[in-house]
C-alpha cells in the first residue's frame, strides 16, 4: 500500500505492508503481556516518555509537517507546521500531566466501610484508529485517542490511516525511540498499516484487545460498533455530524451577509474537512435566507477548488451532491469534482453550494442532513422561527450546533437551546463550530449517530481517558 | 397476570394487565413531554418529591414488607422490613441529596476559552426494569436505577417484575401521591406491569425513551442489549456473575473449616439469590479443598430447602444442576428441586453442593462458572497456587471476586490481585461479596458479561446517575 499525493494524484513514499491475521494476533499477544507493566509503572516514567516523544517530534517539526502536507494536501503553514503540530505536542504534554496528577482515576474513599474506588486500566490494549483529516492531532499513534489510552495506562495498537502512512511511520519512529529510551516494553505501543477487514474484526475479538478508539466515517464506525457490541468491548466512536447552524429571523434579517461570511469561512476551512464543519445553515425567513445564499454564492464562486484528503472523500462528496441533484436540487455554485485537466490535477472538488427550501429539506432529510467532507454547504430557507424550531426537534445526534440570534430572537433562542442541549455535545452562540479547543471543559462528543455514546468526550483530559478505563472498588482490601 | 406466593405456589393479589403496544407508545409520548419540566425544575422540588416518597413508604413499612414477603418468600424480618426497607429509603434520600448538591453534573469551567461543560439529562425517559431478588431496593419504581435516572433528571418508565407486582403497585401508589403533591407531571414517573417482548422492543425504539436500566438474567440482558446497541441508546445492564472466591494454599491449609463456614453462610444468604453470591470457591491444595467440601457438606445438609423467588429461578437452578450431572459431576448434598409433597409446598430447592476437581472445572468451564440463584455452591479443588492463578486468568467479567490468603500466601495474593483488578468490579480480601454497601466508593459493576460496561457502577451516587446522562459543553454561550 502506498500513499497518494492528493495534489498530484501520484503515489509517494514507501510501500507499506498489509498485516496478516497471524501478525495481528502476535501484536495483540504481545500487547497483553505489557498490561501489567503499564498498569504498575511509575506515573513519572510514562509522563517522561510522553514529554520525550513531544520533544522528539518537535525537533522534527519541518520534516513531519512536510510529509503530512505531501500526503494530505493540507496547508503546510500555518495549519500543519503550527496549528495542528502545536495541538499535538500540547496534547502529549497534557497527557503527561494527567499521568503525573492521576486526576483521571477519580479516587473515592469511604473510610467507614473501608472502600476505595478508582478508574483503572482495561486489562487489554486499545486499538486506536485515527481519521484522514488530522494526520497529527488525531493520528492513532500521536493523537487524542493515543494520549487518552495511555493516560489510562493501556497498551496502544495503532492502525495507520491509509491516507498518511508515511507521516504515521515517521511519527512512530519518534514514538519508538522515546519508548525505548524510557524503558517501556516495545509491546506497549505498536503500529500496523493495513489489514483485511475480517482480520481487523479478529483483532478486536482477541483477548489482548480491550477497547476501540475510532474516528472516521459513519459506515466504518457502524461496522466496528457492531463487532464491539457483540463482544461487549467498549468502543469510542466519532462517526459523523452535520453541525447545523440555526439562524433566528431577526438576526437573519439584520445581518444576513455577516452571517453568510462567517458560515462560508467555516465551511471552507481545511477544505471543508473538519468533523465539526457546519454543513447546513437553516435561516428563518425566506428573504433573509435568499440573502445568505446570495452572499455565500459570491464567496464560494471565488474560492479555488479544494484539494481533498483522499479519493474516498471526493467520491463521498460527489455521491452526496448527486443524491441532492437526483431529488431535484440544483447547485447554485459548483456541482461536482474537478479531477482532470491541467489546472485540476489530483483530487479536487469545486466549492459547491445548494440553496433549498424547507419543503425540500423535510422531504429529503437524509440527503440534506448528511456529513460530507469538502467545500460543500447547504442553505435551507425556513418559513419562520416556529419552523426553525421544528427542524431542531427532528435533528439526529450532532457533535455541535450553533445558534445565531439577536436580542429580539430571545424566545426562539431559548427554545432552540432547550432542544439542542439533548441533540448535540456542544452548543455555540454565534461562533462557528470548527474550532475545538483542547480543554477539560470541551466536549467533543454527542448523541448517536454522531458518536457511539453521548456520555463521553474524545477531547479534554481527564474525561477522555475515562473512555478507556474500568471502575474498580477495593472492598476491605488490606 | 397474577403474582405467585412462592411458599405456597398459589396465585395472590390483583390481576395485572398486559400493556398493548399502543398503550406503551402513549406512555413514551407522555414521558417525552415531561423532559423539559424535569430538566429545568428546581432541585429542591425534585428532592422534596423523593423525601416525601421516602416518608410515605416509611409510614407503610409493615404493609409493604408484608406484601413483598408474600410475593417473594424473602424473610419478613429483618431482611425486608428492616435491611432492604432501610436501604431503599436511604437511597431515596441520598438521591434527594444529589439533586440538591448537583454533584452528578461535574461542572467544568474554562474561563479563558469561555467553555462550561456538565452532565445533563438524556432528553428522553429511562426504561427501568428491576430484578426479582430485591423487590424494594432494586425495584424499577423505587430502587437504584429509579433514583439514578431521576437524579439525572430523566423521566422514568418502570416495568414491574412479574414476581412482585402487588408490592410494586403499592410502592407506585406512594410514588404517585408524592409526585402529585410535589407538582410533578404524571408522565415524569410511570409504571406498567407486563408487555409482549416485541412491544418492549418497540418501546425502546420510541424517541421518548433514551436509555435502559436493567437488572436481571444474562439471557434477557443480552437480548435487550442487542436492541439498544442497534438503536445507539445507552443501556445499563447488570446481568450475571459467579463472584468466585480464590483460596490460596496456606490459608486453605490453616483454616479450611472457617473459610467453608463463611462461604456457605454467603451462599445460603437470601436463599442464594444475591447477584453477588459467591457461587464457586476455588481452593488451592486438594487435601484442604476436601476439608472445605466436607465442612460445606455438613452445613448444607443441615440447611432447610430454600423457598425461591420464582419458578423461573428454580428451573434455572435445576437446569444448572442437571448440566453438571450430565457432565459427570455428582452433588454431594441435595441435587435438585423439592417442589411437591406436604413438607415442600411451593417453589423450593434443596441446598445443593458439588465438589469437583480442577480437570473437571477446566473441561466444563461454562457449566461450572455460571450464575445460578438458589442455595447451590461448587467447591473446585485446584492443584496448587499456580493453578489457582491460572483459573483467575481465564475468568470472565465478574461483579466481585474474593481473595483468601495468609501471610505466607503474599506472592499468590499479589498475583491474584494483579489479575482480578481487570476481571471484577470489586475485589475483597477475606470478606464474602454478598454485602453491597450504598456508598459513593462502591462499585457494583464489572466487565462484560457481568454488566454491559465496566466504566459504570449501578450503586453509589453520583457515579450511578452518570449512566443516565449526556455531556454538554456550552461554548461561548451567552
Amino acid at each position: 500500500m502506498r500513499s497518494i499525493n492528493p495534489a498530484t494524484g501520484e503515489a509517494i513514499g514507501a510501500d507499506f505492508p498489509r498485516s496478516s491475521r497471524a501478525e495481528l494476533s502476535a501484536i495483540a499477544d504481545a500487547a497483553f503481556d505489557a498490561i501489567d507493566f503499564l498498569a504498575d509503572a511509575p506515573g513519572v516514567q510514562l509522563a517522561g516518555f510522553l514529554e520525550d516523544y513531544a520533544a522528539r517530534v518537535e525537533s522534527d517539526r519541518e520534516g513531519i509537517a512536510r510529509l503530512a502536507h505531501e500526503e494530505t494536501a493540507l496547508p503546510y503553514a500555518p495549519r500543519l507546521s503550527e496549528v495542528e503540530f502545536n495541538r499535538t505536542t500540547f496534547q502529549l504534554r497534557e497527557a503527561a500531566r494527567a499521568l503525573r496528577n492521576e486526576s483521571w482515576r477519580e479516587i473515592t474513599r469511604d473510610e467507614k466501610n473501608n472502600l476505595r474506588s478508582s478508574h483503572v486500566p482495561l486489562g487489554g490494549a486499545v486499538l486506536s484508529i485515527g481519521p484522514s483529516n488530522f494526520p497529527l492531532a488525531f493520528n492513532g499513534i500521536s493523537g487524542g485517542d493515543f494520549c487518552a489510552a495511555l493516560v489510562a495506562r493501556n497498551p496502544v495498537i495503532a492502525k495507520a490511516h491509509p491516507g498518511h502512512c508515511n507521516t504515521t511511520a515517521r511519527l512512530f519512529e519518534h514514538c519508538a525511540a522515546a519508548r525505548d529510551a524510557a524503558g517501556l516494553p516495545k509491546a506497549a505501543l505498536q503500529l500496523f498499516f493495513e489489514c483485511a477487514p475480517e482480520d481487523g474484526e479478529a483483532l478486536l475479538a482477541h483477548p489482548g484487545v480491550a477497547a476501540l478508539g475510532f474516528t472516521g466515517s459513519r459506515a466504518a464506525g457502524l461496522r466496528l460498533k457492531a463487532v464491539c457490541d457483540r463482544l461487549g468491548k467498549p468502543a469510542s466512536l466519532e462517526m459523523s455530524s452535520v453541525n447545523p447552524v440555526f439562524v433566528a429571523s431577526h438576526a437573519a434579517e439584520s445581518r444576513a451577509e455577516v452571517i453568510a461570511d462567517a458560515w462560508t469561512a467555516s465551511v471552507l476551512l481545511g477544505g471543508g474537512q473538519f468533523c465539526t464543519k457546519p454543513g447546513v445553515i437553516l435561516v428563518a425567513g425566506e428573504r433573509a435566507a435568499a440573502r445568505v445564499a446570495a452572499r455565500a454564492r459570491e464567496v464560494l464562486a471565488q474560492a479555488v477548488p479544494a484539494v481533498l484528503l483522499t479519493a474516498a472523500v471526493r467520491d463521498h462528496a460527489n455521491a452526496t451532491i448527486a443524491a441532492l441533484c437526483a431529488r431535484g436540487a440544483a447547485p447554485i455554485v459548483g456541482g461536482g469534482a474537478t479531477h482532470d485537466g491541467q489546472e485540476a490535477r489530483g483530487i479536487r472538488l469545486t466549492p459547491t453550494l445548494f440553496a433549498v427550501d424547507a419543503a425540500f429539506a423535510r422531504a429529503h432529510r437524509a440527503q440534506v442532513f448528511t456529513e460530507a467532507f469538502g467545500p460543500l454547504g447547504i442553505v435551507v430557507a425556513v418559513e419562520g422561527d416556529a419552523q426553525l424550531v421544528d427542524f431542531a426537534r427532528s435533528l439526529d445526534g450532532q457533535l455541535a450546533a450553533t445558534m445565531v440570534s439577536d436580542e429580539a430572537d430571545a424566545t426562539t433562542r431559548a427554545t432552540l437551546l432547550g432542544i439542542l442541549r439533548f441533540k448535540a455535545g456542544r452548543i455555540l452562540d454565534e461562533a462557528m463550530p470548527t474550532g475545538v479547543a483542547v480543554s477539560p471543559a470541551m466536549v467533543h462528543g454527542g448523541p448517536f449517530p454522531a458518536t457511539g455514546d453521548a456520555r463521553f468526550s474524545a477531547v479534554g483530559l481527564p474525561e477522555a481517558a475515562k473512555r478507556f478505563s474500568k471502575l474498580l472498588c477495593l472492598d476491605r482490601v488490606r
